[in-house]
């Protein structure tokens, strides 16, 4: 192994127009540390999962290709399948304007789904008429 | 004008199973009474913007089927595109598994994007190498 990768330093944004129009990675953590973050399936466009990320996740994120996130229940980082093999390979990072969000392309190994009730997105169910129904 | 339709009452869940697994709406707003709000184009797929929503938000949004969210930044219900035109139809509305997050599918009318800073999505800029460069 070689020597491990340099911490990602985050630095803060000069301006508003810095921050939204620049081409400066500043991410702006909530007052819990976390952004969120979305993951669609690089290629489907299926939104698979809305998560959260702190600084190490995202560093992490970017220096391995590999989705890191932060568990609010559990309160630890967290990288995506270690238990359940939905290991989520990185294809392509996006951040929003304001860069409080960011979007994750991924490609999700093992069974290829990404939610813990079974069902392939989290997003596995439609409002309808004030009820749910599964969208499969 | 009809009486206005009848407020869509939240309800909560009765347990875990149900939350994750039935088929009842309730939404889990978090402390500041907020969800997260993924768009993302009817036809296209991308990722437009993440946003919030209160309950009023939600309930506008499910019975308008006019994108609704709550504006951290003003603390205000806010009506996407009624000053920009950038008025959001919601083609589908789906919750995620703790229901804590929706995924709205909407086709934007006004130029057709959903940035303020004239970009189409507010997810224009890809991280590569710790920074940023447009996507388009």
């Amino acid at each position: 192994m070689g020597a491990p990768a340099a911490p990602l330093a985050f630095s803060q944004p000069a301006d508003a127009k810095t921050l939204e129009q620049g081409l400066e990675l500043t991410p702006r953590f909530n007052a819990d540390g976390l952004l969120a973050a979305v993951a669609t399936h690089a290629d489907t466009g299926e939104v698979l999962m809305l998560a959260w990320m702190n600084a190490e996740a995202l560093r992490l994120t970017l220096q391995t290709r590999e989705a890191h996130y932060f568990s609010r229940s559990r309160a630890a980082l967290w990288r995506k399948g270690e238990t359940s093999g939905q290991i989520q390979s990185v294809v392509e990072i996006r951040i929003d304007c304001d860069q409080d969000a960011v979007w994750l392309k991924v490609r999700p190994a093992g069974d290829g789904g990404a939610c813990h009730t079974g069902a392939r997105s989290c997003f596995y169910r439609i409002i309808e008429d004030g009820a749910l129904r599964r969208a499969d």
